[in-house]
């Protein structure tokens, strides 16, 4: 495994929305902390409490940015109970955040767990409901500034929690059938069919009773028509050019789609 | 007093939102004037013209940030009035906005108040409409920068404008009431009563004719049951597990809430 | 034209929301290609697929922004199609986007276009559907952080698309009229008539069967009335005070308004 090598950059992904004021928070634990940090937001827009989708779809986003980053992610519906707190090292990078299942993808991938203090060196404990701010944050950015090093952090009491992410599975007919994992503000809807399953050749994708063509570019079709089309995810999308594909077909987060034929 | 030292940290915060061009403008205007500054988005999602709810939440987030930087904040309905134009020294940080009672916090803190020039050294007059863009950003960034210093203001011609902000009363029984501050994206609703009025044990809020648990955390009540807790901000807050509080009860900014029993 | 030197400022603008995942995914790719660059948003609400507004709103906000920043814009619905990749120079200043008149500013001043290549140096072909992480993004940080200069760019195939932007016309009245251009969150309306088009003294803009009073300030009214003034574009605004004029008058985009008398 590559070494985790800080070079200050922290990067924040939640639920919390940049409407609110919670991810300034953040960003005020975290230069309090360590005032050199460099932070930049991934994505707030998680919905909220999805902690399968931001399991689900940040493994493929994290991975675009440098090694010797610091990731913070805060989906926690949990925050307050006793679930635990972990850093994860994985791939040159770290992962900070809530042990509820959200690094289920760089655990996979070969990370290491260690288990978070119960506060930051020398600050008072966390608030019962924010531990984005009171923790993961000041945590991360000493982490970042290289001030706070993932070899002194201990083994966790138990081993992390691991979701069952969204997959494709062989239907009785053999066909693959996936799930919609997100739809964006364009009425695109995310599905869970990775682009190494669609077949070479043409294709068509069955949502309800419907039969989209799979093609490479929207330009492909007339505006206002339906089609499908590998994401820049790596997964198949449904789009509709210039018009929303989830308002048209009624798509939402855990619909089946498929199969691909 | 801490004295100001200037870290090269601008903050910024308003009623602007995200979804508009406003507050890129605001950074590119604090970056012409000063390109070394670090600039920070605290929130901009603060209700539109809400002077009284900036002024009530945002000191409690300004001291998360360190000693050292530089807040501006714009909630500005008088704009292109006669209102005046502040920069507020406190607690080793400098606030710059409009004199209409945003910095009630940081001057009933002991700050001391001088006056903003007209426009930005060598610069044109401000507009009409956008002094977050034409004064306030690029004076932040120039003494963010420590290009321009406190001591080189003059004091204020005038007293400087502070608000009755929402504060706990004793009703005729003796018990304590409060008012709905903020609703925030999940449907919690904060409320203007601190944790310190709290009663040790066990205690319920009144919201309307319904009697609210006092509990630690979520956890404690079943899923779609509704809790008061001591939030994130040091305040009561009112929520529904995986639910909107606001939605169920019908909460608005400026509603009455309590007693604390 | 003054000559380019980088800054290492990049300033993202786009039609992706900061709900999704997309802007920070292009900041990912961007620090990949070059961890030095200091990355800012300047607008991301460029309405959906909206290449006209865009192209005429940002020049009035890129030129705030000190010279040496690498600005990269993307709306972009021709995207995956054979549309242009360019890079533009004028200003001292870089724009980088799609070959789809989004530059239409820049270019009429005076700027050079180049071509972009195909993918960045040494990097895997964009996706067919997000070039603002694939390619853009990429290309903007290595040009902000000077390790790609735009003098090793190759001169464009053909010319640079050019859009026919919002203008002020002469009605046969000889009257000058204009459009609705964006509708901001607060009501207000951006029109195309610029300020130098407004006659001194005392004017109306007509709206509908409406005869909005011309004025400096939202302060001269009423709370509630109309008014139309200079907005901080430099360009005619339709406002209510304390209220939204979109939702009184019913504006949207491309509406006709005027003329001015």
């Amino acid at each position: 495994m590559p070494p985790f090598v800080p070079s200050g950059l922290l990067v924040l992904a939640s639920d919390f929305g940049l409407e609110g004021p919670y991810v300034g928070q953040m960003k005020g634990a975290a230069l309090a902390a360590a005032p050199v940090v460099r932070i930049v937001d991934l994505w707030h827009g998680i919905p909220p409490q999805a902690v399968r989708v931001g399991a689900f779809l940040l493994p493929r986003m994290w991975d675009r940015f440098p090694a010797g980053t610091v990731h913070v992610a805060v989906v926690d519906p949990g925050v307050g109970t006793d679930r635990g707190a972990l850093a994860v090292h994985q791939g040159g990078r770290l992962f900070l955040g809530p042990d509820n299942g959200l690094f289920t993808g760089p655990l996979g991938a070969g990370g290491e767990a260690r288990r978070l203090p119960p506060a930051p060196p020398g600050g008072p404990p966390p608030s019962a409901t924010f531990h984005g701010r009171d923790l993961f944050a000041p945590l991360g950015a000493l982490m970042a500034a290289g001030s706070l090093t993932f070899s002194s952090l201990e083994p966790p009491a138990t081993a992390p929690v691991l979701l069952d992410l969204p997959r494709i599975g062989a239907a009785a007919d053999g066909t693959l059938r996936g799930e919609v994992v997100w739809v964006d503000r364009f009425g695109n809807a995310l599905t869970s069919l990775p682009a190494d399953r669609v077949p070479p050749g043409s294709w068509r994708l069955q949502v309800g009773d419907r039969f989209l063509p799979g093609l490479a570019t929207y330009g492909q079709v007339e505006p206002g028509a339906l089609l499908a089309h590998v994401g820049s995810f790596g997964l198949v999308e449904v789009a509709c050019r210039d018009g929303s594909a989830a308002e048209l077909l009624g798509l939402r987060p855990g619909m089946e789609v498929g199969p691909i034929r």
